[in-house]
Protein backbone atom coordinates (compact mmCIF):
# COMPACT_ATOMS: atom_id res chain seq x y z
CA UNK A 1 0.00 0.00 0.00
CA UNK A 2 2.86 2.09 0.96
CA UNK A 3 4.86 1.64 -2.05
CA UNK A 4 1.62 2.48 -4.02
CA UNK A 5 1.20 5.72 -2.77
CA UNK A 6 4.81 6.05 -3.05
CA UNK A 7 4.73 5.17 -6.80
CA UNK A 8 1.47 7.75 -7.43
CA UNK A 9 3.31 10.62 -5.80
CA UNK A 10 6.14 10.09 -8.29
CA UNK A 11 4.26 9.90 -11.21
CA UNK A 12 2.51 13.17 -10.60
CA UNK A 13 5.28 14.96 -9.67
CA UNK A 14 6.97 13.94 -12.72
CA UNK A 15 3.95 14.87 -14.37
CA UNK A 16 4.08 18.15 -12.39
CA UNK A 17 7.90 18.71 -13.23
CA UNK A 18 7.35 17.96 -17.18
CA UNK A 19 4.94 20.96 -17.00
CA UNK A 20 7.17 23.00 -15.12
CA UNK A 21 9.98 22.06 -17.51
CA UNK A 22 6.94 23.06 -20.47
CA UNK A 23 6.69 26.40 -18.67
CA UNK A 24 10.78 27.19 -18.21
CA UNK A 25 11.13 26.49 -22.06
CA UNK A 26 8.17 28.83 -23.34
CA UNK A 27 9.85 31.78 -20.17
CA UNK A 28 13.06 31.21 -22.09
CA UNK A 29 11.83 31.76 -25.60
CA UNK A 30 9.76 35.00 -24.07
CA UNK A 31 12.88 36.69 -23.06
CA UNK A 32 14.91 35.90 -26.14
CA UNK A 33 12.14 37.30 -27.87
CA UNK A 34 11.88 40.52 -26.26
CA UNK A 35 15.53 40.72 -25.88
CA UNK A 36 15.67 40.42 -29.65
CA UNK A 37 12.89 42.72 -30.47
CA UNK A 38 14.43 45.18 -28.61
CA UNK A 39 17.58 44.73 -30.41
CA UNK A 40 16.49 44.74 -33.72
CA UNK A 41 13.75 47.38 -33.20
CA UNK A 42 11.17 44.59 -34.22
CA UNK A 43 8.08 45.82 -32.38
CA UNK A 44 6.14 43.10 -34.18
CA UNK A 45 8.19 40.67 -32.04
CA UNK A 46 7.57 42.66 -29.13
CA UNK A 47 3.81 42.43 -29.26
CA UNK A 48 3.83 38.50 -29.43
CA UNK A 49 5.78 38.45 -26.64
CA UNK A 50 3.05 40.68 -24.50
CA UNK A 51 0.29 38.70 -25.98
CA UNK A 52 2.07 35.40 -25.13
CA UNK A 53 2.25 36.43 -21.27
CA UNK A 54 -0.94 35.32 -20.16
CA UNK A 55 -0.19 31.90 -20.86
CA UNK A 56 2.65 32.30 -18.20
CA UNK A 57 0.13 33.16 -15.47
CA UNK A 58 -2.13 30.18 -16.35
CA UNK A 59 0.93 27.83 -15.99
CA UNK A 60 1.29 29.67 -12.84
CA UNK A 61 -2.35 28.94 -11.18
CA UNK A 62 -2.46 25.82 -12.38
CA UNK A 63 0.77 24.57 -11.38
CA UNK A 64 0.37 25.98 -8.38
CA UNK A 65 -2.70 23.96 -7.85
CA UNK A 66 -1.08 20.49 -8.72
CA UNK A 67 0.98 21.25 -6.48
CA UNK A 68 -1.44 21.73 -3.30
CA UNK A 69 -3.09 19.10 -4.24
CA UNK A 70 -0.30 16.89 -4.35
CA UNK A 71 0.67 17.84 -1.20
CA UNK A 72 -2.73 17.44 0.52
CA UNK A 73 -3.19 14.28 -1.73
CA UNK A 74 -0.32 12.45 -0.86
CA UNK A 75 1.05 13.75 2.41
CA UNK A 76 4.92 13.48 1.28
CA UNK A 77 7.41 13.92 3.83
CA UNK A 78 11.18 15.28 4.24
CA UNK A 79 12.57 14.86 0.93
CA UNK A 80 9.33 14.53 -0.83
CA UNK A 81 7.86 17.43 0.39
CA UNK A 82 11.24 19.55 -0.58
CA UNK A 83 10.67 18.70 -3.83
CA UNK A 84 7.48 19.68 -4.22
CA UNK A 85 7.81 22.79 -2.17
CA UNK A 86 11.23 23.81 -4.73
CA UNK A 87 8.96 23.55 -7.46
CA UNK A 88 6.42 25.75 -6.01
CA UNK A 89 9.28 28.44 -5.26
CA UNK A 90 10.67 27.94 -8.88
CA UNK A 91 6.93 28.81 -10.43
CA UNK A 92 7.10 31.96 -8.79
CA UNK A 93 10.40 32.44 -10.10
CA UNK A 94 9.49 31.62 -13.69
CA UNK A 95 6.39 33.99 -13.62
CA UNK A 96 8.28 37.24 -12.55
CA UNK A 97 11.26 36.51 -15.18
CA UNK A 98 7.67 36.37 -17.68
CA UNK A 99 6.85 39.56 -16.00
CA UNK A 100 10.46 40.99 -16.59
CA UNK A 101 10.44 39.79 -20.33
CA UNK A 102 7.03 41.54 -20.57
CA UNK A 103 9.08 44.83 -19.23
CA UNK A 104 11.50 44.53 -21.90
CA UNK A 105 8.66 43.97 -24.32
CA UNK A 106 7.50 47.37 -23.58
CA UNK A 107 10.87 49.14 -23.86
CA UNK A 108 11.45 47.51 -27.26
CA UNK A 109 8.16 48.78 -28.35
CA UNK A 110 8.72 52.17 -27.02
CA UNK A 111 12.47 52.09 -28.94
CA UNK A 112 10.70 51.63 -31.77
CA UNK A 113 11.91 54.41 -34.28
CA UNK A 114 14.10 56.20 -32.13
CA UNK A 115 17.61 55.76 -33.17
CA UNK A 116 19.81 54.02 -30.57
CA UNK A 117 23.64 54.81 -30.30
CA UNK A 118 25.27 51.57 -31.03
CA UNK A 119 27.27 51.56 -27.80
CA UNK A 120 24.25 51.78 -25.89
CA UNK A 121 22.90 48.42 -27.47
CA UNK A 122 26.30 46.45 -27.19
CA UNK A 123 26.35 46.93 -23.72
CA UNK A 124 22.63 45.44 -23.86
CA UNK A 125 23.66 42.66 -26.33
CA UNK A 126 26.47 41.02 -24.46
CA UNK A 127 24.23 41.65 -21.08
CA UNK A 128 21.48 39.46 -22.91
CA UNK A 129 23.52 36.38 -24.07
CA UNK A 130 24.72 35.55 -20.78
CA UNK A 131 21.51 36.06 -18.77
CA UNK A 132 19.97 34.06 -21.46
CA UNK A 133 22.66 31.34 -20.65
CA UNK A 134 22.37 31.88 -17.34
CA UNK A 135 18.67 31.20 -17.04
CA UNK A 136 18.69 27.68 -19.61
CA UNK A 137 21.76 26.41 -17.14
CA UNK A 138 19.74 27.08 -14.12
CA UNK A 139 16.78 24.99 -15.60
CA UNK A 140 19.34 22.67 -16.72
CA UNK A 141 20.38 22.08 -13.30
CA UNK A 142 16.90 21.92 -11.84
CA UNK A 143 15.69 19.40 -14.39
CA UNK A 144 18.90 16.81 -13.77
CA UNK A 145 19.48 17.96 -10.35
CA UNK A 146 22.79 18.91 -10.75
CA UNK A 147 24.17 20.56 -7.73
CA UNK A 148 27.44 21.16 -9.66
CA UNK A 149 25.71 23.40 -11.95
CA UNK A 150 23.40 25.30 -9.21
CA UNK A 151 26.29 26.41 -7.71
CA UNK A 152 28.43 27.96 -11.79
CA UNK A 153 24.71 29.64 -12.28
CA UNK A 154 24.67 31.07 -8.53
CA UNK A 155 28.18 32.16 -9.29
CA UNK A 156 27.75 33.57 -12.14
CA UNK A 157 24.99 36.17 -10.78
CA UNK A 158 27.99 38.42 -10.15
CA UNK A 159 29.25 38.50 -13.64
CA UNK A 160 25.83 39.68 -14.71
CA UNK A 161 25.53 42.43 -11.88
CA UNK A 162 28.84 43.85 -13.04
CA UNK A 163 27.96 44.09 -16.38
CA UNK A 164 24.45 45.49 -15.71
CA UNK A 165 26.34 48.20 -13.60
CA UNK A 166 28.67 48.95 -16.61
CA UNK A 167 25.24 49.37 -18.61
CA UNK A 168 24.03 51.94 -16.39
CA UNK A 169 26.88 53.61 -16.56
CA UNK A 170 26.95 53.64 -19.96
CA UNK A 171 23.28 55.04 -20.03
CA UNK A 172 23.98 57.88 -17.37
CA UNK A 173 27.05 59.36 -19.33
CA UNK A 174 24.88 59.36 -22.54
CA UNK A 175 22.24 61.23 -20.76
CA UNK A 176 24.49 63.76 -19.23
CA UNK A 177 26.23 63.95 -22.72
CA UNK A 178 23.76 64.41 -24.74
CA UNK A 179 19.67 65.15 -23.54
CA UNK A 180 18.35 64.15 -26.23
CA UNK A 181 19.42 60.95 -25.64
CA UNK A 182 17.45 61.31 -22.22
CA UNK A 183 14.44 59.15 -22.86
CA UNK A 184 15.88 56.33 -24.85
CA UNK A 185 19.07 55.93 -22.54
CA UNK A 186 15.90 55.60 -20.00
CA UNK A 187 13.82 52.76 -21.58
CA UNK A 188 17.59 51.36 -22.16
CA UNK A 189 18.49 51.64 -18.71
CA UNK A 190 15.04 49.69 -17.55
CA UNK A 191 15.63 46.60 -19.87
CA UNK A 192 18.64 46.18 -18.32
CA UNK A 193 17.60 46.41 -14.95
CA UNK A 194 14.93 43.77 -15.87
CA UNK A 195 17.85 41.48 -17.26
CA UNK A 196 19.69 42.28 -13.90
CA UNK A 197 16.07 40.55 -12.12
CA UNK A 198 16.10 37.29 -14.04
CA UNK A 199 19.37 37.04 -13.43
CA UNK A 200 18.51 37.24 -9.74
CA UNK A 201 15.40 34.66 -10.54
CA UNK A 202 18.41 32.41 -12.27
CA UNK A 203 20.55 32.23 -9.23
CA UNK A 204 17.37 31.97 -7.13
CA UNK A 205 16.32 28.61 -9.14
CA UNK A 206 20.00 27.34 -8.69
CA UNK A 207 19.40 27.72 -4.83
CA UNK A 208 16.05 25.77 -4.97
CA UNK A 209 18.01 22.95 -6.77
CA UNK A 210 20.68 23.01 -3.78
CA UNK A 211 17.86 22.87 -1.14
CA UNK A 212 16.09 20.34 -3.22
CA UNK A 213 18.54 17.89 -3.11
CA UNK A 214 20.89 18.82 -0.01
CA UNK A 215 18.01 20.10 1.90
CA UNK A 216 20.19 23.14 2.58
CA UNK A 217 18.99 26.17 2.05
CA UNK A 218 21.93 28.38 0.67
CA UNK A 219 19.41 31.45 0.27
CA UNK A 220 21.24 34.67 1.50
CA UNK A 221 24.52 32.68 2.08
CA UNK A 222 28.44 33.34 1.12
CA UNK A 223 27.67 33.42 -2.42
CA UNK A 224 24.75 35.78 -2.30
CA UNK A 225 26.37 38.59 -1.23
CA UNK A 226 27.35 40.07 -4.62
CA UNK A 227 25.25 43.48 -5.16
CA UNK A 228 25.07 45.88 -8.01
CA UNK A 229 26.44 49.33 -6.82
CA UNK A 230 23.76 50.70 -9.37
CA UNK A 231 21.09 48.78 -7.84
CA UNK B 1 -7.03 12.38 18.80
CA UNK B 2 -7.87 13.52 15.56
CA UNK B 3 -9.55 17.01 17.57
CA UNK B 4 -5.56 16.70 19.45
CA UNK B 5 -3.99 16.81 15.91
CA UNK B 6 -5.92 19.68 15.00
CA UNK B 7 -5.55 21.37 18.85
CA UNK B 8 -1.66 21.27 17.88
CA UNK B 9 -1.72 22.10 14.08
CA UNK B 10 -4.08 25.70 15.07
CA UNK B 11 -1.30 26.24 17.71
CA UNK B 12 1.71 25.74 15.66
CA UNK B 13 0.11 27.36 13.03
CA UNK B 14 -1.11 30.64 14.86
CA UNK B 15 2.67 30.55 16.25
CA UNK B 16 3.96 31.13 12.59
CA UNK B 17 1.37 33.47 11.64
CA UNK B 18 2.79 35.32 14.55
CA UNK B 19 6.24 35.27 13.72
CA UNK B 20 4.83 36.62 10.44
CA UNK B 21 3.34 39.56 11.50
CA UNK B 22 6.50 40.31 13.40
CA UNK B 23 8.39 40.03 10.22
CA UNK B 24 5.80 41.81 8.84
CA UNK B 25 5.99 44.90 11.14
CA UNK B 26 10.06 44.90 11.10
CA UNK B 27 9.76 45.17 7.24
CA UNK B 28 6.95 48.22 7.79
CA UNK B 29 9.97 50.18 9.52
CA UNK B 30 12.30 49.24 6.84
CA UNK B 31 10.55 50.97 4.32
CA UNK B 32 9.79 53.42 6.42
CA UNK B 33 13.01 54.31 7.62
CA UNK B 34 14.58 53.93 4.14
CA UNK B 35 11.97 56.60 2.48
CA UNK B 36 12.51 58.83 5.85
CA UNK B 37 16.97 58.81 5.03
CA UNK B 38 16.32 59.51 1.43
CA UNK B 39 13.92 62.65 1.94
CA UNK B 40 15.67 64.07 5.03
CA UNK B 41 19.18 62.75 3.38
CA UNK B 42 19.87 60.74 6.53
CA UNK B 43 22.52 58.45 5.95
CA UNK B 44 23.14 56.81 9.07
CA UNK B 45 19.32 55.95 8.87
CA UNK B 46 20.12 54.93 5.52
CA UNK B 47 22.85 52.79 6.90
CA UNK B 48 20.43 51.02 9.48
CA UNK B 49 18.12 49.68 7.25
CA UNK B 50 20.87 48.28 5.44
CA UNK B 51 22.48 46.55 8.77
CA UNK B 52 19.04 44.90 9.29
CA UNK B 53 18.49 42.99 6.20
CA UNK B 54 19.52 40.56 7.14
CA UNK B 55 17.51 40.13 9.99
CA UNK B 56 14.61 39.70 7.21
CA UNK B 57 16.97 36.98 5.38
CA UNK B 58 16.75 34.70 8.58
CA UNK B 59 12.91 35.42 9.23
CA UNK B 60 12.49 34.08 5.71
CA UNK B 61 14.83 30.75 6.20
CA UNK B 62 13.46 30.06 9.70
CA UNK B 63 9.70 30.69 8.86
CA UNK B 64 10.01 28.83 5.50
CA UNK B 65 11.19 26.01 7.92
CA UNK B 66 8.77 26.11 10.12
CA UNK B 67 5.87 25.50 7.01
CA UNK B 68 7.44 23.03 5.48
CA UNK B 69 7.57 21.26 9.02
CA UNK B 70 4.13 21.66 9.78
CA UNK B 71 3.04 20.83 6.35
CA UNK B 72 5.49 17.23 7.25
CA UNK B 73 4.02 16.71 10.89
CA UNK B 74 0.52 17.52 10.35
CA UNK B 75 -0.39 16.86 6.99
CA UNK B 76 -3.29 19.17 6.46
CA UNK B 77 -5.81 19.48 3.64
CA UNK B 78 -8.23 21.69 2.59
CA UNK B 79 -8.39 25.28 3.39
CA UNK B 80 -6.07 24.26 6.74
CA UNK B 81 -3.08 23.59 4.18
CA UNK B 82 -4.11 26.42 2.01
CA UNK B 83 -3.47 28.71 5.18
CA UNK B 84 -0.50 27.53 5.25
CA UNK B 85 0.65 27.69 1.39
CA UNK B 86 -0.41 31.43 1.96
CA UNK B 87 1.84 32.07 5.00
CA UNK B 88 4.35 30.71 2.87
CA UNK B 89 4.21 33.03 -0.34
CA UNK B 90 3.75 36.06 1.88
CA UNK B 91 7.34 35.04 3.05
CA UNK B 92 8.66 35.59 0.02
CA UNK B 93 6.92 38.41 -0.51
CA UNK B 94 7.79 40.17 2.61
CA UNK B 95 11.45 39.44 1.93
CA UNK B 96 11.17 41.09 -1.36
CA UNK B 97 10.19 43.89 -0.51
CA UNK B 98 12.86 44.06 2.61
CA UNK B 99 14.74 43.88 -0.40
CA UNK B 100 13.31 47.20 -2.09
CA UNK B 101 13.86 48.93 1.15
CA UNK B 102 17.40 48.21 1.21
CA UNK B 103 17.29 49.29 -2.50
CA UNK B 104 16.14 52.35 -1.80
CA UNK B 105 18.37 53.20 1.24
CA UNK B 106 21.21 52.76 -1.57
CA UNK B 107 19.68 55.88 -3.14
CA UNK B 108 19.26 57.43 -0.05
CA UNK B 109 22.88 56.69 0.65
CA UNK B 110 24.13 57.91 -2.99
CA UNK B 111 21.69 61.01 -2.79
CA UNK B 112 23.19 62.50 1.16
CA UNK B 113 25.33 65.40 -0.08
CA UNK B 114 23.64 66.37 -3.48
CA UNK B 115 21.31 69.07 -3.70
CA UNK B 116 17.80 68.07 -5.34
CA UNK B 117 15.17 69.82 -6.91
CA UNK B 118 11.77 70.05 -4.29
CA UNK B 119 9.91 68.79 -6.83
CA UNK B 120 10.84 65.31 -7.39
CA UNK B 121 11.06 64.79 -3.76
CA UNK B 122 7.25 65.85 -3.27
CA UNK B 123 6.62 63.22 -6.27
CA UNK B 124 8.61 60.30 -3.97
CA UNK B 125 6.78 61.70 -0.77
CA UNK B 126 3.39 61.63 -1.71
CA UNK B 127 4.18 58.20 -3.36
CA UNK B 128 5.64 56.56 0.22
CA UNK B 129 3.01 57.72 1.90
CA UNK B 130 0.35 55.87 -0.30
CA UNK B 131 2.88 53.01 -0.45
CA UNK B 132 3.68 52.12 2.99
CA UNK B 133 -0.39 53.20 3.75
CA UNK B 134 -1.17 50.33 1.68
CA UNK B 135 1.45 47.74 2.65
CA UNK B 136 0.09 48.57 6.27
CA UNK B 137 -3.67 47.84 5.29
CA UNK B 138 -2.36 44.24 3.39
CA UNK B 139 -0.76 43.38 6.48
CA UNK B 140 -3.39 44.09 8.16
CA UNK B 141 -6.19 42.23 5.52
CA UNK B 142 -4.12 39.34 6.46
CA UNK B 143 -3.77 39.28 9.82
CA UNK B 144 -7.26 39.79 10.05
CA UNK B 145 -8.68 37.28 7.20
CA UNK B 146 -10.73 40.46 6.14
CA UNK B 147 -11.06 40.48 2.17
CA UNK B 148 -12.93 43.29 1.76
CA UNK B 149 -10.01 44.79 2.96
CA UNK B 150 -8.07 42.61 0.54
CA UNK B 151 -10.27 43.94 -2.32
CA UNK B 152 -9.27 47.74 -1.59
CA UNK B 153 -5.94 47.20 -1.27
CA UNK B 154 -5.68 45.37 -4.63
CA UNK B 155 -7.89 47.82 -6.09
CA UNK B 156 -5.32 50.81 -4.61
CA UNK B 157 -2.60 49.34 -6.77
CA UNK B 158 -3.53 51.27 -9.79
CA UNK B 159 -3.38 54.64 -7.95
CA UNK B 160 0.28 53.90 -6.77
CA UNK B 161 1.52 52.71 -10.74
CA UNK B 162 -0.12 56.42 -11.47
CA UNK B 163 2.13 58.14 -9.05
CA UNK B 164 5.06 55.66 -10.15
CA UNK B 165 4.16 57.30 -13.47
CA UNK B 166 3.84 60.59 -12.78
CA UNK B 167 7.62 60.74 -10.75
CA UNK B 168 9.18 59.19 -13.98
CA UNK B 169 7.86 61.44 -16.27
CA UNK B 170 8.83 64.59 -13.63
CA UNK B 171 12.52 62.97 -13.24
CA UNK B 172 12.66 62.66 -17.26
CA UNK B 173 12.12 65.89 -17.78
CA UNK B 174 14.19 66.93 -15.58
CA UNK B 175 17.40 65.10 -16.90
CA UNK B 176 16.55 66.81 -19.82
CA UNK B 177 16.21 69.89 -18.68
CA UNK B 178 19.09 70.11 -16.56
CA UNK B 179 22.13 67.36 -17.51
CA UNK B 180 23.47 68.17 -13.81
CA UNK B 181 20.76 66.52 -12.43
CA UNK B 182 20.69 63.32 -14.43
CA UNK B 183 22.86 61.45 -11.68
CA UNK B 184 20.25 62.51 -8.82
CA UNK B 185 17.41 62.30 -11.08
CA UNK B 186 18.34 58.93 -11.85
CA UNK B 187 18.53 57.62 -8.02
CA UNK B 188 14.93 59.13 -7.36
CA UNK B 189 13.91 56.60 -10.33
CA UNK B 190 15.47 53.70 -9.05
CA UNK B 191 13.94 54.72 -5.76
CA UNK B 192 10.21 55.36 -7.28
CA UNK B 193 10.43 51.62 -8.65
CA UNK B 194 11.41 50.28 -5.79
CA UNK B 195 8.46 52.20 -4.45
CA UNK B 196 6.13 50.39 -6.80
CA UNK B 197 7.33 47.44 -6.67
CA UNK B 198 6.31 47.28 -2.56
CA UNK B 199 2.97 48.29 -3.70
CA UNK B 200 2.75 45.11 -6.13
CA UNK B 201 3.98 42.82 -3.28
CA UNK B 202 1.06 44.48 -1.21
CA UNK B 203 -1.29 43.41 -3.31
CA UNK B 204 -0.04 39.32 -3.92
CA UNK B 205 -0.34 39.72 -0.15
CA UNK B 206 -3.75 41.17 -0.30
CA UNK B 207 -4.69 38.05 -3.10
CA UNK B 208 -3.23 35.66 -1.03
CA UNK B 209 -5.94 36.89 1.91
CA UNK B 210 -8.80 35.97 -0.45
CA UNK B 211 -7.01 32.54 -1.87
CA UNK B 212 -7.08 31.59 2.20
CA UNK B 213 -10.62 32.70 2.85
CA UNK B 214 -12.18 32.30 -0.23
CA UNK B 215 -10.03 29.03 -1.69
CA UNK B 216 -10.22 31.34 -5.27
CA UNK B 217 -7.17 32.22 -6.98
CA UNK B 218 -7.77 36.36 -7.58
CA UNK B 219 -3.86 36.56 -9.25
CA UNK B 220 -3.81 37.77 -12.90
CA UNK B 221 -7.82 38.87 -12.38
CA UNK B 222 -9.58 41.37 -13.48
CA UNK B 223 -8.41 43.79 -10.65
CA UNK B 224 -4.59 43.36 -12.10
CA UNK B 225 -4.97 44.91 -15.35
CA UNK B 226 -3.50 48.21 -14.14
CA UNK B 227 0.01 48.65 -15.33
CA UNK B 228 2.42 51.05 -15.14
CA UNK B 229 3.18 52.93 -18.74
CA UNK B 230 6.91 53.21 -17.81
CA UNK B 231 7.45 49.95 -16.61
Amino acid sequence: MHRHISEQYELELSHIRDSLMEMGGLVEQQVMNACTALIEHDSALAEQVRELESRLNQFEISLDDQCVSIIAKRQPTASDLRRVVSVMKVITDLERIGDEADRIAKMAIRLTGTEMPSHQYSDFREMQKDVILMLHQSLDAFARLDTEGAIRVIRSDEDIDNAYNALIRRCTEAMRDNSEEVEAAVSVMWAGRALERIGDHAKNIGEYVIYQVKGTDVRHGADSNAEPDAD
